[in-house]
């Protein structure tokens, strides 16, 4: 198996996560993006979107870190991760669906333009994310995790950027509950900090 | 079976799309936005995020187009909509999180903000759809279907706004492939147009 991310990517991280909870051997392949091979022929051939991640598994070629996310849970993670009964498998995707929408336009887009590794208008992708993080702290008053009373892909997807959103200057002194889950992921077995 | 949506949500469009195909009975909620509705606590407490669609059936309640997508297909839909095996399920959820992302917040809100209905960077969305629409071209080169060569709600999920796009001045005519798959989704049996 080849996990496609650079040494930063907070969604390549979230499949990093998944694959070390899962005790899963396989291959990082750093994409050098400052040199622009995500827009070369060879990238854009697995990923026509050119972001990482992308994982590469047994001929299969999958983008999207959600999308890895469900593969990885449904082929190596039994029902734990993702659960194959109906209710319980939405529960857990409405989750990843608030980790693509008001955390990767909120809280992942403000800490790029703090860093200044993206442009955009700060104020509205702080308030986006902070309204992620009204939803997150309200789910997290009486639930230790975000789905089906246990760690998924649902915590998984959503927590990279949550983690790192003081580094876009919002701050999670309003967010109890979700400091304290962050910390219930990172005692997970498996877990690691990011590079 | 309920399905808040309403008149002109293009969300709570996908979910009603996929119940007329899956032909499954339900009732139809209108929630009212002008009047604040969405605000109210009887409406957060079925949805955090104050957003339709929200789906109630047997007793669940799944918030996010997405995730009430994937509930539909895996509950009433065989193995036709959302596949249980890993690969062939992650090969729809791309293109699901694709109409999370450059669709939603490329063409959905291009259009919104013509329509007056949303505030916005009109020029940065209009880019961010047709980098979308690049992609869907791409993939719709040699494919009839964005997965698994049939429809599944890969096509589902992208086909309101991308049937919309024109309405916020982001022209299709660039994307013949894409124009004959909104064709041939039109053609679905329990296809109807919105309201």
């Amino acid at each position: 198996m080849k996990l496609y991310t650079t040494k930063s990517s907070g969604n390549g991280y979230k499949v990093a996560l998944l694959l070390s909870m899962l005790n899963r051997q396989y291959e990082t392949v750093l994409v050098d993006f400052p040199g622009g091979e995500h827009k070369r022929e060879s990238f854009t051939a697995l990923n026509p979107r050119s972001q990482v991640p992308v994982l590469e598994d047994a001929g299969r070629v999958i983008w999207d870190s959600s999308a890895c996310l469900a593969y990885l849970a449904r082929k190596y993670g039994g029902e734990q991760w993702l659960p194959s009964e109906p209710g319980q498998m939405a529960e857990v995707l409405q989750w990843v669906a608030l980790a693509l929408n008001e955390i990767q336009f909120g809280l992942q887009y403000a800490r790029g333009i703090v860093r200044g590794i993206r442009s955009g208008h700060y104020d509205e992708c702080a308030a986006l994310g902070r309204k992620g993080l009204d939803v997150l702290e309200g789910r997290l008053r009486g639930n230790d995790w975000l789905a089906l009373g246990r760690p998924t892909i649902a915590d998984i997807a959503c927590y990279p950027y949550t983690a790192r959103a003081p580094e876009g200057n919002v701050s999670l002194e309003p967010y109890p509950k979700v400091q304290a889950w962050l910390q219930r992921v990172e005692a997970l077995p498996g877990y690691f900090k990011v590079g």
